[in-house]
């Protein structure tokens, strides 16, 4: 069996938020050095400093492009829309990884309104007004994939989430040892964010759906989790690659089965 | 059969807020003249201006007291607790039930970040505020209940939720019908908000769940809508009355079946 991840060698264009580090960087790298690279590998990131590795990963790997984003000031999503834009022209862009994200950790007696909107504009909010602004590069990917099966062949906008979001697995255990009221929050925002865009965007024959990475040892993950990065990367862009209609509007762990919302 | 209404002859109080119009002002009236009345009836308004109908419930039956809470601001909700606190004394809080809310109409193109944070402050952020602020009051209840089950004769946090929030349910020509972002994404977010405080209050023996009051002709609900708020408001009480420890942590139709998130 072919895995999912080979089919970004058919795949004009990735662009990535939160790029300079993580889950983020990782993506770029694996997508980079994997023997399946795409056209055009978009690293978006909110400050070069400090992004040495991701400076490294464009000067050896021609694909890379590397431009500047942050995910919560529409000027900047509106700026780096139409640098990208410029940057792949006719072809428009493949697929959009929203993977930037916080985690604004509180507990209930700790929490207040602050921490609540901040959480949910990076995580829930971000994703919408970063794939409105892109809508027409993935528009114009989306028609001249034609009118064949959805995938990042065509077009895709793949939210990153987390099984902390799911409303249904907050319960019991699970429940007990991870008690972040603004990220679990946030997550379940980005889940009803993720349905209400694939409503939209099935139209124009753009995939999208929201994918858990699982555990990973970053510096949001910390280094208790029983991924890496690479293993972690490397499931999730299977997945990705092998996404089809069937999967529009889901929302699938790493490993592929379906998580309750 | 009993109805689960009557079951508020042996809650010592209830609040509502945003309790001024529609379905807040509906369950102020319901449960006032009912036969079922229970203790007191703390009626909780941003606004006194305008709250005519309500100012006359008050003068009619001695059990409805008005108080002033802007779900959004803090202070606000602190000076309100104080001041039911003083009400309630040594009894505390039986009911506490989180109604205010708007909707923040915007679809996919006229969306903005702006409209989401602020549907999402008034629909999640603030029931959880709330509820912290008034968590001294309900435990007060819910301790004098003794060791009984659930429920209302005890302690019960009770958040207005809606159909609309159900991620599940965002799907199909109910979604086609609906595409409403913020009040879509503000509501899942409160069925997360929901199940994040049940998980905390269960030690303390207060009950929290999710019940959505069905399709209503109010301000919001619009003059198609197919229940009038007295027929809403009559299930929705027969629901909360009748509530147990099978039913903490849920998510209710006001007909007392449970929604998909
Ligand atoms: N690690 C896990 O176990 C795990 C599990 C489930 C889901 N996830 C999700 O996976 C995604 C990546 O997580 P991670 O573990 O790689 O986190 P991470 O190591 O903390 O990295 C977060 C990335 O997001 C970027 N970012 C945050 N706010 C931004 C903004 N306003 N504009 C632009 N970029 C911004 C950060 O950039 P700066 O360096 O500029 O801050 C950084 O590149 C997140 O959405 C996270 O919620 C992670
Ligand atoms: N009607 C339906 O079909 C329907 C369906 C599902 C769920 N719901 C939910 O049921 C609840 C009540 O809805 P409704 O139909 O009665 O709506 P409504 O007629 O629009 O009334 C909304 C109420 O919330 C109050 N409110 C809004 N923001 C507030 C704030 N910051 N502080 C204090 N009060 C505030 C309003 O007070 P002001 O007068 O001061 O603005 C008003 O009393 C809402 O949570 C709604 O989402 C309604």
């Amino acid at each position: 069996m072919m895995s999912g991840a080979m089919k970004f060698k058919n795949c004009g264009s990735v662009l990535i938020t939160g790029a300079n580090r993580g889950l983020g960087l990782q993506l770029v790298e694996s997508l980079a050095s994997g023997g399946f690279s795409p056209g055009k590998i978009i690293a978006a990131i909110r400050n070069i400093t400090g992004a040495q590795i991701l400076q490294e990963l464009a000067t050896e790997y021609s694909n890379v492009h590397i431009v500047t984003l942050d995910a919560v000031n529409q000027e900047s999503i509106e700026k780096c829309a139409e640098e990208v834009g410029q940057l792949l022209g006719q072809e428009g862009l493949n697929c959009l990884i929203n993977n930037a994200g916080i985690n604004v950790v509180a507990d209930f007696h700790s929490v207040t309104a602050e921490k609540m909107i901040e959480n949910f504009h990076t995580n829930a909010v971000a994703p919408l007004m970063i794939t409105k602004a892109f809508l027409p590069l993935l528009k114009r990917a989306a028609d001249r994939g034609g009118l064949g099966t959805m995938g990042i062949q065509r077009a895709a906008v793949i939210n990153m989430a987390s099984l902390l979001g799911s409303v249904e697995l907050n319960w019991g255990e699970r429940a007990n040892n991870i008690k972040w009221y603004p990220y679990r929050t946030s997550k379940s925002a980005l889940n009803m964010v993720s349905r209400c865009m694939a409503v939209d965007l099935e139209p124009d024959g753009i995939l999208c759906m929201a994918i858990h990475p699982g555990w990973v040892r970053t510096d949001m993950g910390g280094s208790e989790a029983p991924l890496s990065p690479e293993e972690s990367v490397a499931s999730v862009l299977s997945v990705i690659g092998g996404l089809t209609e069937k999967d529009h509007g889901s929302f699938l762990n790493f490993t592929g089965e379906q998580l309750p919302w």
